[in-house]
């Protein structure tokens, strides 16, 4: 019998999608019964996680607590969050819950690490930047990280609020050659893994046509960790 | 402010993710706070609907009912459920909760209707034919339905059962010459509009490029009445 997997969602909807799209394709299942239950909870009214950082808006905190307490009531053993500069809150909810919560960021460095990879840019939120979210966790581990520069910065937080966010998916309304020249910039200088570390920014690569075997998916690895904890067998192993 | 949808869901589980993407690609939104607030519950311990029709199986009630309650326990305004088979056992659960469910077959013959098609051919399980869950809602509203033959039917069933929901999702490795014979027929007998009356088939067309405008996707129909049940705008008319 799997474990029941709570998903703390709506951060955003299509990116909570898509993690509950990734576990079920990753999970080795041939029937409806074989795959993972999962209780999801698409909390659209949590506030944004960027402006709450900046210090410009309410924090989330109380719908996440909100969602994570219906979870683990609902039955999750338990729970991811599908939006990475929500784990900068992780700290103000854990306590307050009685089952455990997977880390993006965390599974995240940890397979970088067993990878043997040394320099990873991340590609992220404002938020998640200001935070330094990434930078701490990547550390601790020995990983050099490097960000992109405050103009790429805000290129990349262009296409994660003005395009994917507002639901433009067509390929060619993309702002593919400037993201094409801020990953060039970045592999020039060192890195060894792109780290698409908002859950909107692999769907926006996928899109473009972007997705590269230096590009790694946090919520790909957090699909993978979660298929384990659940007690499941993944499809194929995930590899960086 | 928007009513919270919730998803009885599980059966299946891309279905599931399906119906959730629908709604969220669908939705008039800008930013994630526009989008409607969901809860899902993927419960893959919902016994085979179609095993349960035939005599063959357990009923899938006691959980459905069990995943029911807990949506509204959690603060789901209604209900809808991503599996065209399992509206057949609707009747036993709809008087047990205290929040109305939307019907997936009920609001695709409303559309039929309001589109002025005579006649329509329905793909679906061996438990959505046995329980004659289309034909009779179809009829009450002057649609002729067009069943497959009883070799067709063992052909959609396998590509249900044998292909989606094993997880192949290669298009070449689906049996597509075989359901081109069948769409073709089917047509030729008259039917105006082909509904993909099981969840796994609008998935199944999409991916072997089979999607024509003479395709229904009672999936998307549901997406659309759920979004103006919930009081948010459609980004686009769904039309037949």
């Amino acid at each position: 019998m799997h474990k029941t997997i709570g998903i703390l969602g709506g951060m955003g909807p299509a990116a909570t999608s898509d993690l509950m799209m990734k576990i079920i394709d990753m999970t080795a299942a041939d029937t409806d019964q074989d795959h993972i239950p999962m209780l999801i909870d698409s909390n659209t009214r949590i506030s944004d996680r960027t402006a709450a950082i900046e210090g410009k808006g309410e924090s989330p905190v109380p719908e996440m607590l909100a969602s994570a307490r219906k979870l683990e009531m609902a039955g999750a053993d338990f729970i991811i969050i599908p939006c990475n500069t929500a784990h900068f809150f992780l700290p103000e909810i854990e306590g307050e819950i009685n089952i455990p919560f997977l880390s993006m960021p965390l599974e995240t460095a940890r397979l970088l690490k067993q990878s043997g990879v040394k320099s990873a840019a991340v590609l992220a939120t404002r938020g998640t930047y200001l935070s330094g979210l990434y930078d701490k966790i990547l550390d601790s581990m020995g990983i050099q990280t490097l960000n992109p520069d405050a103009e790429q910065q805000k290129t990349i937080m262009s296409l994660i609020y003005d395009y994917i966010k507002k639901g433009v998916t067509e390929p060619a309304k993309l702002p593919r050659d400037e993201i094409i020249e801020i990953t060039e910039d970045l592999k020039s200088r060192g890195a060894e893994a792109l780290l698409l570390a908002c859950t909107e920014l692999p769907l926006a690569f996928e899109i473009m046509d972007l997705f590269d075997e230096s590009c790694v998916d946090p919520t790909a690895v957090l699909a993978a960790a979660a298929i384990r904890e659940a007690g499941a067998e993944l499809r194929q192993a995930v590899a960086i």
